[in-house]
């Protein structure tokens, strides 16, 4: 699983491109509408916001609030059986490709670790590093080893060991995992792959045979160890859009196979975060005529940032009215968001430092989750 | 893997086609020699049984004298190997999909007993209850059940427990198996696998995604607990020759992974045994023809079983003398062929009367095997 997407490549008057492995835009950038309703996915309004926030009796996580996370799939139905006093699971992942994972990288984890504690819920993790190996030049080890390192940051955003399970592909596939891959994959044909996933006849079966690996962590039965008895829990599935072509494959085919469809909530794309002096700027050329026109929020990339990463909604409304009437310049604004960036990156830095070798064993261990729900 | 072909299908003036899960003749019945040309094995001629037998130092197998095993992939190699004081190891399986094995179906398992008999080598057994779950319309929990009453069957061969390792693809495949199935499968493209097993794009994937499953067992690294530190060991696979395509493309794809190709000695097909006053005979049609004109050894099934299971070569050339001249009748031999065949099957029944569940968790239990070489 890619948690957030690929560089978003954009492309001169073409038709959008969006799935697991290419994320190309338009001339106008991702046109999300068109995506949510070509996907046919739900738009996460206001009204589900506000019942997130009634049910779990915090205010909802500012990538919620500020609209990273803007789409999904029967949230509502995960939100009833929750009315309801009863509980479901969360399932996300990441591809191992590199080293350490960066802010962008952590964005679905950090608003994970948020539903986890609002929600009380446990938690499965998986590092593809198969997935990997198949799609990049990797060796076997070096994918092992990536999933490992990645485990490190994942934990790091302050998982709940209690509730949580961290599994690379390599090391988990088998037993039960592997009779759900058999299942889903009876369900799908070739032609069914190629028209999800663009697969060519001259792409490798490795490619062909990956689907159904992503599809079954949505299905409690794929951890007999972990979900023991509770084979009917409903899954929610926090990620980026990128990844539903995988989960609408899966929905299609649970009923088929005796299993209930998981739920998505799903997030805009998030590139990699580089704030430097080329970032795209609202501001207007000269400090003259900025303190006289204002800036142009809308395609101001600092104030993008800061509305996902700084939690204070006076303060933004502050800033962002300051920045529009040109009593801010942007280079005002570009250092207060390198303050919030380097604050963030600097705690996680600390967690991660913190992370040992035995912590990620305890998150990594097949075991039963005695508290998943306490 | 099916160890015996499925029922051989006669087509009038059509190409014979022979796959995994097809295996249809031409107008006069399967043309092997055609066969061995058009897959490019090779013949398995009298001086290499002569080798197998000096090296050995015991008589070789009536089923290798008689050439039902008759071609093979890279067998001089595995014999050099021998004679240097190496050691190989053995490679076979079967595809559960009836509830007890018939005496064609135990044929490759006898010749495999001799062959870990003889050459003193360890066994690994497949067998392969996830492509029969893919294949048939099985549940994944029939397809076990199935697997381990074969193993039952299988066990009543003879085998010995201190080098034979017997597994099901559900209970085993994960760790080192699966990073080679990835492996293996990263090498193929889907048109690779069309090209070899006639998939076609409305099969659904679990197809596509098998091959690799069936590779693997033919390298040790797969079985990292058994073959812990060998991991150059080279694999002989003795099987019937319908599943050449699967061994094609491992071979294809060892080097490529670092590994050694598997050789291989392959069988006729051996359609299932069911002597009956149908079978067909090569007697003529009144006693008054037959004592005068003598049999058509030819065509004559009874001498073809009793080719393959009357161990003593100077009886069965007395019986065939005796039939061609006409001073035995088709109904002698047949009652021959009868007391041989009942004679086994009743010794196989009362082997297998004794194979006890706590056998069978002996030979399924993944552990290293202290005793494989000596």
């Amino acid at each position: 699983m890619a948690s957030v997407a690929p560089e978003v490549e954009k492309k001169e008057e073409e038709e959008q491109v969006v799935n697991p492995w290419e994320v190309s835009a338009g001339k106008g950038g991702i046109d999300y509408d068109k995506l949510v309703d070509q996907f046919g996915c739900q738009r996460l309004d206001a009204p589900l916001i506000d019942r997130i926030a009634r049910l779990t009796g915090r205010p909802p996580h500012r990538f919620l609030r500020r609209g990273l996370f803007f789409a999904h799939r029967d949230l509502n139905e995960i939100l009833d059986i929750y009315e309801k006093g009863d509980k479901f699971y969360l399932y996300t992942g990441r591809g191992p490709s590199s080293e350490a994972l960066h802010l962008g990288h952590l964005v679905p984890f950090m608003f994970t670790k948020y539903l986890q504690d609002a929600f009380k819920v446990p938690l499965v993790i998986q590092l593809t590093d198969d997935e990997k190996f198949l799609w990049k030049n990797l060796t076997v080890e070096e994918s092992k080893r990536l999933a490992r390192e990645n485990a490190k940051d994942i934990i790091a955003c302050g998982f709940d060991v209690e509730r949580t399970f961290i599994f690379s592909d390599f090391n988990f596939v088998g037993g039960a995992f592997y009779e759900n891959m058999v299942k889903v994959a009876r369900c799908v044909t070739y032609n069914k792959v190629v028209g999800i996933f663009g697969f060519t006849p001259e792409d490798h079966i490795g490619k062909i045979s990956f689907p159904p690996v992503q599809a079954v962590p949505s299905f409690p039965s794929s951890f007999p160890k972990h979900f023991s008895g509770n084979d009917q829990l409903r899954c929610l599935i926090p990620c980026a859009i990128d990844q539903d072509p995988y989960f609408r494959m899966t929905r299609d085919v649970a009923p088929r196979i005796g299993y209930q469809k998981p739920a998505l909530i799903e997030s805009r794309f998030f590139p990699a975060l580089q704030v430097n002096k080329y970032a795209f700027s609202g501001g207007q050329d000269s400090v003259e005529l900025h303190r006289k026109l204002g800036a142009n929020l809308e395609v101001d990339v600092s104030i993008k940032y800061l509305n996902f990463f700084l939690e204070d909604d006076d303060e933004l409304e502050r800033i962002k009215k300051a920045y529009k009437e040109g009593r801010m310049l942007t280079g005002e604004v570009k250092q207060l968001l390198v303050t919030v960036l380097s604050e963030m990156v600097e705690r996680h830095k600390r967690a991660r430092a913190r992370v040992t070798e035995e912590m990620v064993d305890a998150f990594m261990a097949v075991r039963p989750l005695p508290n998943m729900f306490g």
